[in-house]
């Protein structure tokens, strides 16, 4: 038997990419974690390596059914890279469920949160990984991702505010969803795309350059899930580099063919992606969302767990 | 009423990237080709620019128009880039089918190619380009690849034999399909992917990753496309780099993590891709394809046309 852990245990496991060896956000995630209140484990083959990955596809599948029997309420990703793909149809999505966790990632994990609420209708959180969110030095932690990430397993978080761009007066409600760009899309045509209908898609992504960023949209569009959705929230997207080549195209003209294109209403400025916020977001889970002026409001579920 | 133009008539035009102001690769391409004895005619949009593509989204459209319409038999794209996504929902595939164009092109015309073969059930030819392979020094140009075309042109394209990596001892039959992985992997779940069951699926692609490049066939593979074909054949995957972070993780791994869930033989080394050289394939096309020790057959029908 597991000893009961306290409410506020993270079992923190490696579902994609390897941990470098010797890496000091680890310790200092840990450390960061325990001084915030948590009461951190890392799973046995988290700092594992098999090429890329943090260890093989049967040791990742593994960790999973670890992270899903562990006593800790919490299951956080120690970091994203690429893995998920190759182990998504070997995960036993009912019982990964059915262990109630709360499942805490984003980048590489979308995909495994896509595949929950596509195969289980199980919510998942997009939100924060132990080595990009605790792995620095503890007063340069990102305190809105922090603090949102605290009330958001305190069952405490109800409004998030920020600064939007996009049409003012929206007042919708939808089963929020989405995640990073690439993986959305890499589950287009396969069984772990969920059909979320009337819905509030959230994208963002990182080293992919505009002509990228609006292929990938416009694969969106002609699924048909773009019209489909009440709302689209744009995140970040960053890491990219304009060139010669682009002759002035960048995010602002894919932003300007996209609502060119779709009807539903698209808002910018979600605090969410590879940058330095990373709000703590209910995947899968209604929600309502607003603008008022040039603030954008997402309203929380009262206990959408 | 346009003059009719020799049998060998070249279309060029631009659908997707623009080409940089001055591009010697221009005259020297229609040179190359007069020299080879095509009559080659530049549309007169195909240098145009707005931003990163050839010309507006309407202009690009037009040029697909004006292509049909021409005299000339054969309508070769001048480059390819990104573009296509963009119009795709907004071409007469139908009367673009009906013109009995020999299209030719690769890379971002794979989307085209796709949806030609989708909506009308047109061939289409994977093949050169004009910056590409008629753009360079005469003496330079890649023999392979414009003897080639010059047999596929002139209906006298029989046997391809190249080099292959991969089971020896298949012998099949089915249509020819697919192009640049990216942009097969940009149509699933959209109506421009073709459904070509029992087929000989072809791919390659450019400045992709190892890792990418997996994650977009694990993609292809879960939407059930690499398992309804009979053999899938593997061009030419360069310009990316290995880095530390791939810990070893190569396309020797990619192809063995493949070969491990697909039951269709994949055998590698087809000459066709963004190398220097570029079969001219028919596209949407029944052939046949063997393997015969460590050589690999195609096998055209008398007249794909």
């Amino acid at each position: 038997m597991t000893k009961p852990a306290p409410a506020d245990g993270i079992y923190l496991f490696s579902p994609a990419g390897a941990i470098p060896a010797g890496d000091p956000r680890v310790e200092r995630g840990l450390a960061n974690l325990r001084r915030r209140g948590y009461a951190p484990r890392l799973d046995r083959a988290a700092l594992a390596r098999s090429m890329r990955f943090a260890g093989t596809d049967r040791m990742r599948i593994a960790a999973f059914e670890r992270a899903a029997a562990a006593a800790e309420p919490i299951a956080m990703i120690t970091r994203g890279g690429y893995g998920l793909s190759r182990i998504l149809a070997d995960l036993p999505f009912d019982r990964l469920a059915a262990s109630g966790k709360r499942w805490v990632g984003y980048s590489d994990f979308t995909a495994f949160q896509l595949a929950m609420l596509a195969r289980a209708g199980a919510p998942t959180w997009s939100g924060p990984a132990l080595l990009a969110d605790f792995g620095g030095e503890f007063e340069t932690l990102d305190q809105n991702t922090v603090d949102t990430f605290d009330d958001a397993m305190a069952g405490r978080l109800e409004v998030l505010g920020f600064r939007a761009s996009g049409p003012a007066g929206i007042d919708e409600r939808g089963v929020l969803w989405g995640g990073n760009l690439a993986l959305v899309c890499a589950m287009l045509g396969t069984p772990w795309l969920p059909r979320v209908e009337r819905g509030i898609l959230f994208l963002e992504d990182v080293h992919e350059q505009p002509y990228r960023i609006e292929r990938m949209l416009i694969q969106l569009l002609h699924a048909g899930v773009l019209d489909a959705q009440r709302v689209i929230l744009l995140g970040e997207f960053n890491g990219y580099r304009s060139t010669d080549v682009d002759g002035g195209f960048d995010m602002a003209s894919v932003l300007r063919w996209l609502r060119g294109h779709t009807r539903t209403p698209v808002v910018a400025g979600l605090p969410f992606g590879h940058g330095r916020t990373r709000l703590c977001l209910p995947h899968g889970v209604e929600i309502g969302f607003a603008t008022e002026g040039r603030t954008g409001w997402i309203v929380l579920p009262h206990s959408p767990h």
